[in-house]
């Protein structure tokens, strides 16, 4: 029995097991974490919280684990609105005969919100606290992170062409950094410059927005290298490689968000890992695009940072990163030719603590350590698919599904409880998803 | 208005969309199907039940898609048990240091009972209404399906050296053929011959099966091809490939379901189309043990019957046929470098009418028509991952979760309403499972 003074704490959730993340492979058994002002102040064994930690309020979850939350890397929220509209189609006849169009139609404040909206419930409802989003009007989904109380980092997009978002890239970059003006001192609204893709975006935008990072201190969030197709358009019209290309435009470095990355020569990866860049791994928008096989198991060989990311809904077609996990960790094995390849607890990790390195939040998010965040997601495995129980993480990542997720905190804030949603209204969601629906199907 | 007198129905279900999966691609919206003395009667627009049907009861789902029960084609029940106990390691070391040992200590009549009720538990939550089942004391998964009244087809295991089902090859054969005698008039349950796979089986019983399973008219279900190592060493061994060989026998035909079948040559491919052979294809297995990918759409191309199951749970980890149809049409696109490949509506033919094909049973069940089996799954799509919606189909397989079924119907007999199992006990299930994990533990 300890002899000195109880800690405080807002709140003390008990659960059966506690999966941390960091140190990696860790499964506490029986232990709670204690939360104040917004923090993890504390985890420890259940059986010592009664001497040791006054809590003003306490939660026991018998048999769940809990996760850090989790971080999805990438995606466009708003295209949630998408979702399933064109499916089982090559990605060139997708974005230039179905999305486009639609997004040129329908695309405006109103369409960002409402779409941020449906994704950041989803997301919520599946444990995710913390997304990446590169989409137009980014403040409107900050807006709508805001409210639901979800953190997000927000890469504003960039492209040399006009959209209803701006008219040139001058435009753009002036509205990524008035984005991160509003929000400098915002604790769940970050951002980043996204800059679309080597193919959308010439040398002298990306050469601002290389010394704008830096001075900013945000990370560069690009699509890199999604397709065959692009690499080899790219050498034939520029004579290089666009990682090539990237390199010696001194775009690469640790803020460097390098998206999907299917096709990577060894030299590519080792670039990559000598200039500390992240790839954000997004397996089932890879595979339903037929985009290609990014070789995790050789990046996380190599020292890449390797982050998970849903990509958005019209390519995917959910936000769900328990199934991106499992479709992670079973695809790198098969990449890999190695049944040991990217085992759950490393899948974990990628959706998780490396998610957040990706972002640059690992020192606030991404883990459940004192002096985090509390972002925690609890997933009850008392279900007929996560019975027997010999192992949480093999559970979580090869067997549960993300309903059942039954709690999720951000900030230490309660967002989820056994299927409501604590911030946003279900039905008013549910309302704008389904005139949305009508006026794009009017439209077809 | 009809002057026929109405036909009579013991039930009329509702539903906002039905996909019958036949004829291919039909999407009903607003019909009901109507069911008497456990078969399909009739699917009509809703609008016209009042004047051309009298049923008993009748229920809406006013937000749900009914499809036809899915149909596991290749699992292994009753391990069940060892779900999650050694994961991320190579199938060799997987069987021979993990699954094996475990084995040889516990199954017994008992353990395949109870492993078996989690499996059709578990199977049935998640809209399986028919599965396929190789393992030791197949009598005991007939009783344990007959209870919980699902549809089964039982592969007798047969092969060529002792365990605790059988000695040797001739009393595996007997036991089979026993088994078949034994439920030759059941209407759920159905049996097949399961030699292991051609290294486990030798000549002399695998003749005496093909002599067999054609007087009895039942399939042959069999592990071929599954890996690069065991098709190597056939060749090393005796000169010819598996499928080589299991041809020169005699044993290709309509009857045979080849499971995996992750390593085919052009020719093998021809040669199981020109005999009507079955592929049994399970995505998430073979990724897991990173055993090989199928080419599901060449052999689809090439016409042979394609059909999808999840193997068992320790090599998944689970029994959801929802993450196996989407695993299947992601996969199938990247293996054919083609987005187009596998289309949602044809992962679902795969999880439905193909694997009936399969089993021999596609005239009974596989596709909501008059004259077969109500086998009937209905899936509420009123769920943030599954709005908007554009197409009910690319909904199920892309971004439905199995947790999304509402209610199932086997042979017209609810079995599952609202997370509620009808014929079954979660909680003696659960006890079950809870000491055998600790027996299980307790051992290792």
């Amino acid at each position: 029995m300890s002899t000195e003074k109880p800690l405080q704490a807002d709140l003390l959730i008990h659960a059966k097991w506690i999966l941390p993340v960091v140190p990696a492979g860790t499964v506490l058994e029986d232990h709670a974490v204690a939360i104040r002002d917004r923090k993890i102040v504390a985890i420890t064994a259940s059986k010592d919280t009664q001497s040791s930690i006054s809590a003003t309020a306490s939660i026991h979850l018998n048999q769940h684990a809990l996760i850090p939350g989790l971080v999805n890397v990438h995606g466009h929220s708003a295209m949630s609105l998408l979702r399933g509209i064109a499916d089982d189609i090559p990605l060139k006849q997708w974005l230039e005969q179905a999305v486009w169009p639609i997004e040129n139609k329908f695309v405006s404040a109103e369409f960002v919100r409402q779409g941020a909206n449906l994704a950041i419930a989803e997301m919520i409802s599946s444990g995710t606290t913390c997304f990446a989003d590169m989409y137009f009007f980014p403040d409107e989904v900050a807006r709508a992170a805001l409210d639901a109380n979800i953190r997000v980092q927000l890469a504003s997009p960039v492209l040399d062409f006009p959209t209803v978002w701006a008219q040139d890239a001058e435009e753009y970059i002036y509205k990524a950094t008035e984005l991160h003006d509003n929000y400098r001192n915002s604790e769940l609204v970050h951002t980043a410059f996204g800059p679309h893709a080597p193919y959308t975006v010439s040398d002298q935008p990306l050469m601002k927005i290389s010394t704008l990072a830096e001075e900013l201190d945000v990370p560069i969030h690009m699509h890199v290298h999604e397709t065959a197709q692009e690499v080899e358009e790219a050498v034939q019209t520029d004579g290089r490689r666009p990682l090539q290309r990237l390199a010696e435009l001194g775009l690469l470095s640790p803020r460097l968000i390098c998206v999907h990355a299917t096709q990577l020569l060894d030299t590519e990866i080792e670039l990559l890992a000598a200039h500390g860049a992240s790839v954000a791994h997004c397996p089932e928008s890879n595979l339903k695009l037929a985009s290609g096989l990014c070789q995790v198991a050789k990046l996380l060989d190599a020292g890449v940072n390797v982050a998970l990311g849903t990509d958005g809904c019209a390519s995917n077609n959910d936000l769900d990163m328990f199934s991106e996990m499992r479709c992670a960790a079973l695809l790198a094995k098969i990449v890999a030719a190695d049944a040991s390849a990217l085992p759950a607890s490393q899948a974990l990790e990628l959706a998780t603590i490396n998610a957040a390195r990706a972002l640059g939040l690992d020192a606030v998010i991404g883990s459940l350590e004192t002096g985090k965040y509390a972002d925690i997601t609890a997933v009850n495995l008392d279900r007929l698919n996560t019975m027997p129980l010999y192992n949480p993480v093999s559970q979580l990542v090869y067997a549960a599904q993300a309903s059942q997720v039954s709690h999720v905190w951000c900030g230490g804030r309660l967002i989820f409880e056994e299927g409501e949603l604590k911030t946003m209204d279900r039905g008013s969601i549910r309302k704008s998803v389904m005139a949305w629906q009508q006026k794009i199907e009017q439209a077809r």
